[in-house]
């Protein structure tokens, strides 16, 4: 048994839609998980929806979910009805990626006011928060885990940080994020090369980090590791076994 | 309750000894999940005795070690109570991974000696078997795995190729592997280096595998590793819950 309420974040610039799954039973104040969705999906995509209902409906664990800026209610005018390749397609993958990484203090300041509006709307642990967020949600995540101390613990991956690159901001991100890291790497990803994804991982603070590697491309994540990102999460949040 | 068997293998140029863990209840033909121990260890070294009663205890599988070539009672008298450091100080490393190297024939036909013996002496599932192997473990097990068709998932990792080794018979037994593999990796193993182990993933022809890389040295393998690694066994092979 799940909840689901939606929730409007007021920010300067335009409300954020936010979707909150919640545990159907009323066992106390569970664990918060932010759940950030990738470049061309929204809070409510399928494997949205899927992961927000397994947290809530079989780990004992709140799960948070917002429309990313430029993303779902946020799309832009002229973009929307495109399908996510075609977007990439329509802009080029590079002026695509800019504009999700000029993005990034925006999706910083939306996720901790969505942390604000959920704890008012439910009754939620958020001293210790989980993150799972891929590709885009690992290219917000990582800043996010980096400026926000309430992040206890993340799933991160399906992405990358070319070595010419080790003295951005991002980079500077990923070496501040300490918490315990599962990360997740697709062997043949056609949108972030091997070796970026391996530079990114090796940067990483965190002394508890762990990395599954599997073949495959950018969307062909094995579900056993949906489970293991689950398992992970619940075993540094607790919440209730089912 | 596991039951513990010891066993003698008659080969050629000397027995070979071998104990069997078994789990206690007579339920049927476990699954046999063959135990190859690392380099300067030997059948009954503790880590090796904790996994097969961890394997027969709870999971249902009866685990099989041998004394490797040069290994355990077949260590040269010379080397008899010395530490594995010490041995591979005294020989030198390129000396000690050159005479393991060439001991693979001979720990190929001891294995396969050695399952027959234990097929022989308890009830025992051998259509379908697990390895489990890291280091010299893999130094043998993957080409057991390449040569034995009743190997039907491995456990391996802790070891490398070097790029310029692509052609090595070594190298063309790891893309005969087409059975699962979990394949472990230390980021910081001061044994192998980094770029090798992965040129080694890289080249298994499986289709289904899966690399957790975790950070530390040769010997530092997180403990929630080897709890994957008797799950990825058991969903392989079957095996009664505990």
């Amino acid at each position: 048994l799940v909840r689901k309420v939606s929730l409007t974040v007021p920010r300067v610039g335009g409300d954020v839609p936010a979707v909150l799954w919640l545990p159907g039973t009323e066992a106390g104040a569970p664990p918060l998980v932010l759940l950030g969705h990738g470049g061309g999906m929204h809070k409510e995509s399928p494997f949205m929806v899927r992961l927000g209902e397994l947290l809530a409906g079989q780990s004992g664990l709140a799960a948070l979910a917002i429309d990313l800026p430029h993303h779902g209610e946020r799309t832009p005018a002229r973009e929307v009805g495109l399908s996510a390749a075609e977007r990439r397609r329509r802009m080029g993958l590079a002026a695509w990626r800019a504009r999700n990484d000029s993005a990034t203090a925006q999706a910083i300041g939306d996720w901790q006011a969505a942390i604000d509006v959920a704890a008012g709307a439910a009754a939620l642990a958020v001293d210790r928060l989980g993150y799972y967020g891929l590709s885009m949600g690992t290219r917000f995540g990582i800043p996010l885990a980096a400026a926000e101390p309430r992040i206890a613990v993340a799933v991160l991956g399906l992405f990358g940080l070319p070595a010419q690159r080790a003295g951005s901001a991002f980079a500077q991100a990923a070496r501040r994020v300490t918490v315990p890291v599962l990360y997740l790497l697709q062997w043949d990803d056609e949108l972030f090369p091997r070796g970026d994804g391996l530079t990114l991982f090796d940067l990483l603070g965190s002394a508890e980090k762990t990395m599954h590697v599997n073949p495959g491309g950018h969307l062909g994540v094995p579900r056993e590791e949906i489970r293991a990102a689950v398992g992970f999460l619940r075993g540094h949040l607790g919440g209730a076994v089912s």
